[in-house]
């Protein structure tokens, strides 16, 4: 299996349109995105429109200069009308939904790591609440097979859990988008928002961002950062259980987006480890730490980015991990590192299991 | 395979004092103690002796309430003296190398963490001076199966190197230690400490302190901490691959402990991945970065603390990491998370590969 940092013109034309024996795709994790802060200007309220009309908020970016040839999105991605790559609709109908056999595709945006941490709080939640009412009018309406993510400024968890309110109910939002930064997301503090996320029946969805880091910082380059990432996410699993939110939300399931996979036989190990040995700790986790994750399927990961491993490899680490059943299909399009359908998963992986990865999985998590 | 927070009875005297199959073993991570400060200031320089003999450090401990027995020491390990686990020589030819055949020890100490980070650094220096002249005068000169750990203050690592320059000849010390915490080691900040250490021989061990963390922090408990530990030696691994540790000090080698090792198909993988994608970045990187693992074997894993995990699985995960000869064995004695030679292996294991685990790899990469 080859890395994929963008579809080769043979990969799209040779495939005709569909993936191998015409397995269709439920696409997790795709980045619409606006073309410039100004779209959000008629969904957001005063005095946050003329703030941000006035041009007096330039967004955030990590402190790297990146090498890739469209530097963070894919090369061939960036719009005739010079929009940043992911705001054209045609050209995603073209280059994702269309050259894939791509049958549901849930929207992450890039706009909630702009929203998150260092920003003023009540314009962060101002802005979220415009980034959501955009998404359904320019985004959702447009096409059913798009399916929404409510973004929060959780720093603000009865803020957010108003908004998850105010909009949760949408038949296509499916789920609340929370950024991976420093904030370990199983702290009681942001209960409100899962309170809210069960009320509403949705799904939290878990994403790297601009803040995320390793144990030890966020790296002197851009690859060495990208190499930590998946941390972020062995956090989350195990903030997550640690403070019983896997106990209180019995009905809350959880996407990990962008975090990796692979790790799972090891910090499933560790943490059942570690709960027999210091369990008297936390006794309101009831269950073995993996029992959560291999029976309960409370959080699923995406495969995007893929490792570059064989079949054997990859069947190897799901016996290891003890299901089959926690893997799903991620493009990330229209991102640099961007995981082809028809080339991402390894060729000899059984057809069974590339079904449930590609489509089957994600159907039955989101519900939809 | 179960898990030992301390050997049973039947444990040691079943086994009259030799490991399954009488293998000899070689423990590369013991903690020896001293009873108090007191201890060191025969050896500490002025002003610091008077400083310290005042009493006006208590040293630094994290803020967790322990749940096991014996704190964070082994419950039995405690001297009747009331000195702490780790303190007494002969309860430690006791408890240790005579019950388990135990032909090597490579002491850690327990110090390291206490001169780090947040203390006056000429201070931290001092403290890290006067205890390398105690360890080879009360521990080193006792007894030769004892190896030795050159402790130092990388927040001067020009104060660090001259120390490794001082005592790094003695015949007994091995390796530099370096306390991890949120320090990132790749940073060309400690390559005076690489410099000094090649130039005396010595290899360099990562050991896990009281500041560790993960990508999100601490935890808000003991055990939650303790599941994210892993995280900051994953961290050093790609610390030192993307700054080119390895490339620019080629006579070097490094020794994780208590770090796990589990998770290193997910790391060379992830690693292989961003170098096949963005290695522009990083051109004094001149290999696959496993390569430098695998075949090269610059890092070994102690396995302290083992996970819960059946022959098979040891085997398929290190199938997966392309290598069996980057573990080595570790007790941790006195630590409550002690694991026995004879009952932390899977039984199951082959004869030859627990044969290299217990002793010959470490035997290797120490030379001595």
């Amino acid at each position: 299996m080859s890395t994929m940092t963008a579809p080769s013109e043979s990969d799209a034309s040779s495939a005709t349109g569909t993936t191998p024996a015409g397995l269709p795709v439920y696409d997790v994790d795709v980045h619409e995105a606006f073309k410039s802060l100004d779209d959000l200007l008629p969904y957001l309220e005063e005095p946050w429109r003329t703030l941000m009309g006035r041009g007096s908020f330039k967004g955030i970016t990590p402190p790297y200069a990146k090498w890739a040839s469209g530097g963070g999105g894919r090369a061939d991605a960036k719009p005739a009308d010079g929009g940043p790559p992911g705001s054209d609709y045609d050209l995603m109908c073209e280059q994702l939904m269309d050259a894939y056999n791509i049958k549901k595709v849930v929207l992450t945006g890039y706009f909630f790591p702009v929203i998150m941490e260092d920003m003023q709080v009540e314009l962060a939640s101002a802005l979220a609440q415009a980034y959501n009412d955009y998404q359904i009018d320019q985004w959702l309406n447009r096409d059913e097979r798009f399916l929404g993510s409510v973004h929060v400024a959780p720093q603000d968890p009865q803020a957010a859990a108003a908004e998850i309110d105010r909009i949760g109910e949408h038949p296509q939002m499916v789920q609340v988008m929370l950024a991976m930064t420093t904030r370990a997301y199983g702290d009681p503090f942001y209960f409100p928002i899962y309170e809210a996320a069960e009320r509403r029946g949705l799904r939290i969805a878990f994403h790297q961002s601009t803040h995320v880091q390793g144990a030890c910082g966020m790296g002197r380059y851009y690859i060495e950062r990208h190499m930590l990432i998946p941390q972020a996410t062995m956090s989350q699993c195990i903030s997550l259980l640690c403070n019983g939110v896997f106990d209180r939300f019995p009905d809350l399931r959880f996407m990990a987006l962008e975090g990796g996979w692979t790790w799972l036989p090891h910090v499933l190990w560790r943490m059942d480890r570690e709960y027999r040995s210091l369990r008297q700790e936390i006794p309101w986790v009831k269950k073995m730490p993996s029992s959560y994750f291999r029976d309960d399927k409370r959080m699923l990961f995406a495969t995007q980015p893929t490792e570059d491993i064989t079949a054997d490899e990859w069947l190897k680490t799901q016996e290891l991990i003890g299901s089959d059943d926690l893997l799903v299909f991620a493009t990330d399009y229209p991102h640099f590192d961007f995981d082809s359908p028809i080339r991402s998963l390894p060729a000899r992986l059984p057809e069974d299991l590339k079904r449930k990865i590609l489509f089957d999985t994600a159907h039955e998590f989101y519900g939809v």
